[in-house]
């Protein structure tokens, strides 16, 4: 409890420059809270929770933990994108086998930074010193994304039409899952090892920040037909669940940009290329699906986005995602 | 992956049963929505993130899952409840060193259960296998619990004037906190134990659910002017946090029932009266405070509540909270 006060003092600049004027101030240390923004008609609350997962542990390897701070408020973000809402509150929740400050005020302050870039108020947190149940030097990390949306403009699958576009936004490298699998194929090499092909350390390789498409996509979201945030389960596993169950979606295998670091895993580790897929997002963070005549909306204005696949009508036992090589 | 998505058939229905009205259906698998109750002038978003803590390992111990599902629903519940706020959605996070299907089923039922009573949708989950970060067999569990008010109807404590009424709602027993104290004190004993006085097993006396008091205030919370939940800290860390500066509280010892399980743990473990209420409820698990004019709409309502203090003023330096003997 001491030292948890210790790193509140520490934060709370880092977390108070995340209050713009739609957090309500004075309430007191138990809950937080925030105005709906006005002019959204019929407002929907919109939450996704989640966890950093085996990344943690090479931050701890690494002792480096601002940057897992960020991943778990981006991937949230992303998360409640897909719905079509823009991230408003969060909340985090660090736990480890002991507490120490210095650790919680990176994570922290990995999180305020994150939130205010994508202008999002951190309003709460809980830390827990649990010996009993953490293994030493470990720690997990959960956080809950808050959004908001006008129930009219959420995302409604139904409007994907066969012929529409797949826009994939591109990833910046593993973002927050596949590393149980890439922690095994790489358990050889330091985490100060430089790949050549990588042209950086494991470290900042596997430590990447989880990129957030909120600003990519913010004003765009009414053109969005489905979006996939390309977590755990891979292409094949997430593209799926944001298509009506009478689509598929075919890719084009050398039409996005793919991080050199899925190539190093898959040639070290000797992984089936369908297992790859399952597993990571092999340079797709966010699909995108969207009519044909917008494409140009996402394509030509974000970095790095390009024209991936394809929606197609399925026939019975058929694969929903095949990608043609 | 499997494991999880097993565990999602076998749960979906007690998810579903807590999903009323207010909740937008059919908006995919990434994040739950939810619509502002109606008729809510200038709502404000308040939220909460909580995590049940030590209790865990005693309920990993005793194998009996589905408490401490509802502990930390009831736990956030009373947290935003403290700040005007009745919850609307919750989200859980499960965290083991493996996912057993049959325990992730018994907490989120457990949760829904909870969730149920209180009137509000569980939207959201997520669970992690992280072996390397858990002990084995154990396992973390938080919750992020959000909820409604209208602005104008925040509490305020500025509202808090001495001579105002402290009314004590009555705890269970320990109800989330203080459990690393507890069980250094008991750990001589199986939980099968029954102590005399406790009248019951030591599984059942930890691991009862920590009780909400959202029912018990629903309507009556313009009347208040301040409250503590009463959880880490004890009455001596929680009750200040809920003053003016300038205003401190007598509690007068023997006006509400301290279960016996405190006593207990404080004459095994032969513990300062002092560290007890810095560590422990004592019994008193929400500390309402109100005018005294306004005292019996909880005293007389509320079965077991009573007047347990009084606000007073503060001379400088002087304790916030005393307890007379």
């Amino acid at each position: 409890m001491a030292a948890g006060n210790a790193v509140l003092d520490r934060i709370s600049d880092s977390i108070r420059s995340t209050h713009g004027p739609q957090v309500v101030n004075g309430i007191g240390g138990f809950g937080g809270a925030i105005r709906i923004p006005p002019g959204i008609e019929d407002p929907v609350i919109v939450s996704s929770i989640d966890s950093v997962g085996t990344k943690l542990s090479i931050a701890a390897q690494a002792r480096r933990y601002g940057t897992v701070g960020a991943d778990i408020v981006n991937h949230g973000a992303n998360d409640i994108l897909v719905v079509g809402a823009l991230p408003c509150a969060f909340l985090d929740y660090f736990a480890s086998s002991k507490l120490d400050p210095h650790v919680v005020a990176s994570v922290v302050q990995g999180a305020a930074t994150a939130c205010g870039k994508l202008d999002c108020a951190l309003i709460g947190g809980e830390t827990a010193e649990l010996p009993g149940i953490y293994r030493e030097n470990e720690f997990d990390l959960a956080g809950c994304m808050i959004g908001i949306a006008s129930e009219a403009e959420l995302i409604d699958i139904n409007r994907v039409r066969s012929g529409d576009a797949v826009v994939a936004l591109p990833s910046n490298g593993l973002h927050t899952n596949g590393y149980s699998l890439a922690r095994r194929v790489l358990s050889d090499y330091p985490l100060d090892h430089v790949f050549p092909e990588l042209g950086r350390s494991l470290a900042d390789e596997l430590l990447a920040i989880h990129r957030p498409y909120v600003e990519d996509l913010r004003g765009h979201l009414p053109k969005v037909h489905s979006m996939a945030h390309i977590t755990g389960g891979g292409l094949f596993d997430n593209i799926p669940r944001v298509l009506p169950v009478s689509l598929g979606v075919d890719l084009e295998w050398g039409t996005w940009q793919v991080p050199p670091v899925f190539e190093l895993i898959r040639e070290l580790g000797n992984i089936d290329f369908d297992e790859m897929c399952h597993v990571f997002n092999m340079g797709i963070g966010m699909a995108v699906i969207c009519a044909p005549e917008n494409m140009d909306a996402f394509v030509s204005r974000i970095p790095g986005a390009s024209l991936a696949g394809i929606v197609r009508p399925l026939k019975p036992s058929a694969e929903r995602v095949r990608i043609l090589k």
